[in-house]
């Protein structure tokens, strides 16, 4: 079975077949219509009691903003992801657990994700309770809703999937793969504006190459992410 | 001078007005037709030199995928950003510094944003140094291109700028602007599947609602991100 997406949410209009943007185009894009994976969104204001489909209302305690209702979401989310369903329910959420390539490949390896898109203040917390909503924030960062949250995620997770990247060893040398920040790269032409490619990297020395290109990543990720070093020590020891 | 941004990428479908996505909808796409911003997309391949339209190339050094050329790359630049443009020069990439909400706070308080998507295993270095480039990350994890994280922090940016967000007070009290991941919101029903809003949100005491909502703040945040606790520190002492 492949991956399957269902995300709920007031702006179906975002996510392809209605709007392309990042999920309709190159890759991902690509991968939809071969069927290698499937994208169904659900609008949540389907779901409201009254006439004029209301999803959210004040917070209780007072506050700025309004709050999504419980009894609406419950509604959409039971309708996208019926009992039994085996997929994670994932709200994009700044309050989440940050997002990382480890999660993203085990999502890659699943049979897809339920992914409710928050908007407003946010969500009544009982509903992440009794769905048993699994947190999830992209990073620490304000959006105006969970949408674009769930496109970068969809985005991480559809180039994992099998048979949608060309170039399969492509995948395993990116940032955080390995642990580290990735090494600079270099191309043609040989000279640009006067800066050479490093001669290291012309000298077909492929040992050679592989050990700067190593001390490069680990040079990098040591001035501008200490926190990945510190996270790699117990690996390396 | 209201906030502009241009884009550079190769897939300038993905934005409004091409696509709407998340930039085209909501908030951000009715900021765009009230002109409260600015968005023009800018076709990197336009700026090739050969009749193939070639942007990229094999990796000095060997390895999987291709590399952006920064010659092409450099001609793109010059033309949406000339010597003499204020706004800040970014490159989405996984390797860059991670973005949170001071530097978004930052961007929208400028004039806009050049914001080059890469795309294949990355950038030319030679490019990233001779045009100082700055790398933003929006999180640990690989995307198929910048595309998606321009769209995010685009999001991120405009909600921010004057006049857009109809609510101004919401924009205070979210997760990251106090230090600290948001406290769990409520609204009706009273009763939800037999769950309740807590006593403490109805009694009508807003000195304990506030010790309430702070309290709940920093437990969740202590228990999900014992990072943003640490970094606390130095403010609270």
């Amino acid at each position: 079975m492949s991956f399957r997406a269902s995300v709920l949410t007031l702006y179906p209009e975002m996510f392809p077949p209605m709007s392309k943007g990042p999920l309709g185009h190159s890759l991902a894009g690509r991968a939809l219509e071969a069927g290698q994976w499937a994208l169904e969104t659900v609008q949540i204001r389907d779901f409201a009691s009254d006439r004029h489909r209301t999803v959210d209302d004040t917070p209780a305690g007072g506050g700025a903003g309004m709050v999504m209702r419980a009894d609406v979401l419950a509604r959409a989310v039971d309708h996208a992801s019926p009992p039994g369903d085996p997929r994670p329910r994932l709200l994009m959420s700044p309050r989440g657990k940050p997002l990382n390539q480890a999660r993203v490949r085990e999502l890659a390896a699943g049979p897809g994700a339920v992914i409710l898109c928050g908007r407003f203040e946010g969500v009544d917390q009982r509903l992440i309770e009794a769905r048993a909503l699994e947190e999830v924030s992209i990073g620490d960062y304000i959006l105006s809703g969970g949408e674009a949250a769930a496109i970068v995620l969809l985005d991480a997770v559809v180039r994992l999937l099998p048979g949608v990247m060309g170039n399969e060893a492509s995948a395993g040398e990116e940032s955080f793969e390995t642990g580290l920040l990735e090494h600079p790269h270099y191309t043609r032409p040989q000279e640009f504006e006067g800066r050479m490619i490093p001669d290291v990297l012309t000298s077909g020395n492929h040992a050679k190459i592989a050990k700067w290109r190593h001390e490069q990543a680990l040079a990098l990720t040591a001035e501008r992410r200490p926190d990945l070093i510190a996270a790699l020590q117990p690996v390396t020891k």
